[in-house]
Formats: C-alpha cells, structure tokens, sequence
C-alpha cells in the first residue's frame, strides 16, 4: 500500500457542489452584479488567443501592486486567490503540532489549512456584544504558537481591530517565534490598513484578495504582502505559473482605475445602508458593522428562511452554532439586488 | 525567530522574469499562434462580469471529463494546470526521504516538489541513441521509492514508453508501495494513453493538460485522473477553488468540440512535418519523435544560436548539459510560425 500524508487522510472537507447561474448570490460576499460593463467590455477587448496561449507573467502586476501599498515588489508575491496565499503560509510557516490562533466565528479555510499541515487550531471566542477581547488573544498567544491570524474586519461579524491592539499582538507573536497575517479581504469597503506596520515588524503578512470589491471571485488572484524574508520564502513554495492571465489582467486594470474603485465602493455602501435601514425599521436585530455584508436575527428558524429564500433564487447564509447560531448572513451589493433580496424576504417572513 | 520549513527554506528555485508580448514563443511548448480566431470568439461572447464575480464551480467540467475518457467522475480532479495536480501529489502521496524516480532529461518540476517536499530524486539516464531502457527503470524501483513519474511522450525528447513496459513499472512500483504518475501532457499530439489502466492499478495517476494541444497555458487547467481512492485523496488536499472559472467554461468548450481538436493537432502536425524535413535537408542532425517540438543540433554553440535568435524575437530553448547538451529544442505550430522560424535561423546559422 502506498504511503499517504496522515493529516490528508484524517482531513474532514466540505465541498461545494452547487450550480448557482442565475441566482442572486448573497450567501458568500461576493458582488453580485460584478464589475460594471463598459469596463469588463474594454478589458475583454485586450484579450487575444495568443494571450491565453501563454504562460501567464505576473511582475508587472507585483510592481504595480507594490506602487499602489507604497512598498517594493520584493514585498509582493501575487497569489490564485488570497486563499492560495494562505495555503502557502501555512505550508511555509505552519510547524507541525504548534497552534494556528484565530477567533471564532471566522473565515472556515483557516482551519482547514491548519488541519492540512498538522497544526492545533485554538479559537478564541466573541463576547455576547460581538466584539473580541484582545487580551483574550495575547494571553493565548505563547511558545506553542505558529501563527495567528486576524482578518480585519472579521467575516461574519464584520468587527475590527485598532492599531494598538495589532502592534500588541505582533509583538508578543514575535517573542514567542510565531508570525500574524491579516487578512484584509474586505478592504476598500473598509479602508484602514496594517499594510505599513510590514515596515516595523518582520513576522508580519497581509493579505489582500480582488475576490471582494473588486468582483473577480471566479477569476481566483489575490497577493500577499510582507517583509522580504516571507515573501521570500512563499515564492519559493510557489508554483512557477500559479495565477492565470486573464487575472492579471483585470487586476491591472481595476488597481490603475480609481475612479472605478471608489464607484465599486459607493455602490455596495449605498446597498447596505439601504438594506440595514430596511431591517431595522422592520423590527429585526441587526448586526451591519464592516464589509460587504450585514447580519439579521430572522423571525423563523434561520434554516427554514435559508431554505425558502433559495426556492426563490435568493442565496443566503445562517449560522448553526456559536454566536450567530440562528443568524444569517446576507453579502450585500448594488441597492437593485438588496431590493429583490428585501421584496424575497418579506414573502418568507410574511 | 519563526519556524521555516526546511525543505522551502534549502529550496533553489529559478524564477522567470520575461516578457514574451509579440515575440514568437517556441520555448515552451505552447501554441504559437493560440485558439483558431472564430471559436475564441464564440466562447468569450458567453463570459459576462456576472459570470467573472462567481466563485468557479467545475463539477461540470469534471463530468465532461469522465465521459470523454470512459471513467466516472470521482476517477477526476480538475487542477489550476497539471502543475498544480504534481503539487498536490507530492503532498499526499510524498513521503520525506523517500525517493522520487524519473529520467533524465525530463520536465523541471518534478524535481522541484520532490525537493519542496523533502523527497530525494533519482534519475535513470538515455542511451546514447536517445532511448531508455525499462530494465533500468525497473531495477531503480525499490522499497526506498515513493513516486515514479513517467512523461509520455516525454519532453524534451520525446521518446515514448510501450504499455507492457508501463505495465512492469507500475506493477513493481505497487509491490514496493509506490504510486505511478504517467504525465500525459502531449496527450492528441500523441494518441495513445495509458488511462484505461488505471481500471487495473489502484496505484496509477495520469495526467492532463489543457496548456498544450488545447493552447490555453495561460488559463491554467488541467486535471488528474486515477483510482477513486487516490482521487479522494487529492480532493481533500485542494483548495476549494483551485481553478478559475474562465478557464473551466474554454475547457468545457474545447472538449466538446472534436472537430477543434482535430484541427488543432492537424495543424501542428503539418508545421511539425514541414520544419524536420528543413532541418534533415540542410544537415542537421534532428530529433523529431512525439510531442509538438523538435531537436537538432545547431552548427553554431547552442547559446549563441538562442541569444541571436532571441534578438530577431524568436525564443527557443537549448540545453546546458547531459544527453542534450548542445541541441535546440523547437516547440512546433503552425506552418507559418515555422517558417518564421526557419527564415531566422538561416539568418543567425548564415
């Protein structure tokens, strides 16, 4: 019999067989519109047969990206997705048998990738005012800690971090030979950014995805940031051609077009404040803090609204333990959509 | 300090930095000239901004796949290229300090993941009349082997592996506990297959690409097929979205096109036709076995031959060292990108 990894034979995965075409998609954060036509249309128009015939280069792109976060490219390696990023984290600085920290309700592949590589995942809970205490992480922060991770703001909840509490939780990071990633998928909607704190600290990564606002979720590319020790070391770890080039491409445009961004930006931020006025005036208890998605208490069960918004083309998303045991979450987008998801949930609610 | 893995950290790795826009790239064995013009066109007609925003699903994909090669879907995994498939397969099924068995000359990456995953790689070497001998292969195939990796047809040489040689080697290698990878990646170029084996070895994966014949090395897709149970292993390894969603529609519509596919090897074949009979008329000792390349041996030294050429912006690759030291290798196309080609070589060779 053939050898294989132990922490891949004992690894539990949930996979996705769903067919959503057609659907209004609020149920994993992205845009449900996407990008807007005119510009999708003038990108496509670039794309030629021989382009996608070629391997794809991507340093032109990482001397933008490193322009645009005001750092050099050796700061910069352009990953399939912040998802591969991480993935390349855990396999780069993710020591057998040491703790992945995190907080809990938080992005699911974290734990899937500290299971991966052979890491103890210890999670550290919310308050019942959704809020994490940060002494409750440094205390939990010791010598058997690889890596902690922060994604800022926190999907599901939406809540941040400040400075202070970052600098603290990298430092102690430090001493006890571990290294922290924030994971800033939801920046642009959420514009404060712990991108120059890579200049003070060396065992600090930051991640950034155009999966979110800049609506590119099935295109897979994201980079990570850090100091030139990591970063040289996740290029190591890379496969030579791990991003394709119709990404590149897109993302090279939507970062040199700033006025798209801000409009991307406005677009959904008008949504959900549209949407979370709607839910409160109507009574529900209502969690809209940072991202692009704002959270409810419906009046049923939450599986059953789940349910009986998807027979109406509404995807959605509850929670069936912890905190938000009870909660959905609805990914918000251009008010057009948040209207139909609106119109859909009265229907539901009754 | 934190943790690195040491198998990342001792790693070398030879990253590219070029930019090959407008040059006539037969370096890497892709399709010079790329998808016929009316077909690209078709497909991306159907790609909308909704369609980029969605996180891929390729379980369609996946099903095409089963049919078209006579196997179930749970016989398939679809990966960001083949490339990604090899990764994936050294996670699971490499063992630290076991060996990894190929020969020499072969493709580049199998011997970085043996070394990113702590393997030791063993090569079998040519015969000076550029074939292998399976006894060889056989005798190195031990109880200290994890994984063997025969390319068929194998670049850069070309040669290929009868099925009662495959049949020995993956016999031997069940016997010893090791997995066979035969890497398929010339695949239509060349007929023949060793798929249906896998019906009889539970420790034999092929490989696949669309990066070649299929002209969207760009896109990056491929996908693994073997035995249930190795799949189910790899599945658990991948990302959730390992491949992007431009990539899997062109797949889709490539495997449904026989016709495209025809035409596509038709066409190589013709310019591959065309260019060794310029190169065995003017005296070139030639190599032109399977695969969409050829070899010869230039007048010239090698490296002067790829720099002049590089200058009128035709890129070919030479080797340094070993059984090839000395020769060119030249991906095939169309016949006008061939006669390209063979107008600059004139040139440089006067």
């Amino acid at each position: 019999m053939y050898y294989v990894n132990e922490n891949i034979r004992d690894l539990y995965r949930v996979k996705f067989h769903d067919e959503r075409a057609g659907v209004l998609r609020l149920d994993m954060n992205e845009n449900p519109e996407g990008l807007p036509r005119q510009f999708f249309d003038s990108v496509m128009a670039k794309i030629t047969p021989e382009y996608i015939a070629t391997y794809p280069e991507k340093d032109r792109l990482a001397r933008l990206l490193a322009e645009h976060n005001g750092l050099m490219c050796e700061n910069i390696s352009v990953t399939a997705g912040s998802d591969e990023a991480m993935r390349l984290i855990f396999q780069c600085f993710g020591e057998q048998g040491k703790k992945l920290l995190t907080v809990t309700p938080t992005f699911e592949m974290y734990d899937v990738y500290a299971k991966m590589f052979g890491m103890k995942h210890e999670t550290i809970e919310y308050k019942a005012d959704f809020t994490v205490d940060i002494t409750d992480i440094l205390q939990a922060v010791d010598e058997e800690t690889g890596i902690v991770i922060l994604l800022n703001p926190n999907s599901p909840i939406g809540s941040t971090y400040e400075e202070a509490a970052v600098r603290k939780v990298v430092e102690q990071a430090a001493s006890a030979g571990a290294i922290v990633v924030v994971d800033e998928a939801y920046h642009y909607f959420y514009e404060p950014t712990f991108m120059p704190l890579m200049k003070e600290y060396d065992n600090l990564l930051v991640l950034r995805t155009f999966s979110k606002v800049f609506s590119m979720a099935g295109l897979r590319i994201g980079y990570v940031a850090g100091g030139t020790a990591l970063i040289e070391f996740i290029e190591k770890a890379e496969s030579t051609f791990n991003v394709n080039n119709i990404a590149i491409l897109f993302a090279e445009e939507v970062i040199r077009n700033r006025e798209l961004t801000a409009d991307l930006i406005e677009t959904e931020r008008e949504g959900r404040r549209w949407l979370a006025a709607r839910l409160q005036e109507a009574g529900y208890k209502t969690l809209a803090k940072e991202g692009n998605f704002v959270l409810f208490l419906p009046r049923k069960d939450s599986q059953v609204v789940v349910k009986e918004l998807k027979e109406k083309g509404v995807w959605v998303r509850d929670y069936g333990r912890g905190i938000l045991k009870g909660w959905i979450r609805v990914s918000t987008g251009a008010r057009s959509c948040m209207e139909r998801f609106w119109e859909a949930l009265q229907e539901v609610e009754g």
